[in-house]
């Protein structure tokens, strides 16, 4: 007998979770993962000095850190890392199943989402994560594979938002926005080759949950993404030349979903 | 007799580009400075493999490549920088005087430019480089001192738009911005406290030349720039917490801007 799809689905993103761990770096980073409660935490790795400074979120966590000194940091991360003295090793967080996190919820707004489609710069997808929280999307949806994973530089580009704004990683980026579109959501691909400007796409989706589909800069939308969209719209440009860098894109995208009344 | 103010513009502006030289690098970033008439190239250090790969633009330069070996790379470039085999010594660009790159031209749309109040992140103003030239900003304006230089890291960052988009250093930002006002232009500060939403402050500026001014992140505008602009917005935001990368706030603001009819 096969188990129901959410049984698989939750077992599938419980083992994601568990399977790997992250070092987070930086003060600020270090300071939001240590005040969120759904942080799992392993290891923290400071200096006397970055202790001092993050004195009450230790305190908070209920972590014993280990104290090392300034110039033997020996936390495992790229020597181009500037962790100011502090690392923290975590688990990834666990958002839980698609089918809630992106459930229309009692605020009373139409929820949007955004689908990154093989975008694997991680700070490209920090500074979504940062323009998903700010416009309220419910979550930003990559897939398990091809996608920036939750790392110290893309939290320290999230500037925190990795700490409050759903990341989700699906296994397949087609099955999900098919989910969603179950749920009532309307797809807009970006393109910048598409008919329909933006602001047109959006008019007549006062009240429809949106999911907002972008596509890694050069290769764009995959054939098979581009086809599952109920629609390709192009943010409209005044050039002919140049293009917007992809989290400037999706602020675009969000700023104008978030607009549509 | 003190010489008229265009003159010692003029003369300001001649020697800002005549003091630095800047080492570009990156095959695209090379060929887009190769193609470009208005640059000033002193020398181009190529792999044999990167000479092949660019010949068509090193013949339209007219310019004698410098042959080296690539374990052997000998422009004077931080070692990070992901040269693929390129790197070419330019002169800055001279766009000339702002009163003439920012006059409304001739397409009958009205002008907007950005103003960068010491935002000093050479990947940030990059991609407000590509954000302005995708919604047709005349000019992208800084600071001569407090700003990001214009450099190899930038310019892979704009990803051509550089070679393109007038990116205008000025002595003092306080009075560009009078400049602007005595051209026309309404001077709008983004300010996450202001009580003015952004599409409400664009109301009624249709036709107008609008001014965008964007502090750092952080800091923000500075009290005597946020008191010289002519109102401040906002960008609505859904979320209590979080702020948007300054890229994407300008990118944002471009689009509402270029969108007010």
């Amino acid at each position: 007998m096969q188990k129901p799809k959410w049984v698989i689905e939750k077992e599938q993103s419980k083992r994601l979770a568990a399977a790997a761990t992250v070092w987070l770096f930086g003060l600020h980073a270090v300071r939001d993962a240590l005040l969120n409660p759904a942080r799992i935490r392993l290891r923290l790795i400071v200096t006397r000095n970055a202790a001092d400074r993050l004195a009450d979120a230790i305190a908070a966590a209920g972590i014993e850190p280990e104290i090392v000194d300034a110039r033997r940091f020996t936390a495992p991360l790229d020597p181009q890392s500037v962790h100011q003295g502090a690392a923290l090793e975590v688990k990834p967080l666990d958002w839980g199943p698609l089918a809630e996190v992106c459930l229309a919820g009692e605020d009373g707004r139409a929820p949007m989402v955004v689908l990154l489609d093989q975008v694997t710069d991680p700070h490209n997808v920090g500074a979504v994560l940062r323009s998903a929280e700010v416009f309220g999307a419910r979550a930003v949806i990559a897939p398990a594979r091809h996608a920036a994973p939750e790392t110290g530089a893309l939290a320290k580009t999230a500037s925190g938002a990795l700490e409050r704004q759903p990341y989700l990683r699906v296994r397949n980026l087609g099955d999900a926005m098919e989910e969603l579109r179950a749920m009532g959501y309307v797809l807009l691909g970006l393109d910048g080759e598409a008919d329909i400007p933006l602001p047109q796409g959006l008019a007549g989706l006062a009240g429809r949950p949106v999911g907002l589909v972008l596509g890694a800069e050069g290769p764009g939308l995959r054939a098979r993404t581009r086809e599952t969209c109920d629609m390709l719209v192009r943010i409209p440009a005044a050039a002919e030349f140049g293009s917007l860098n992809v989290s400037n894109a999706a602020a675009v995208a969000l700023y104008a979903a978030a607009e549509r009344g």
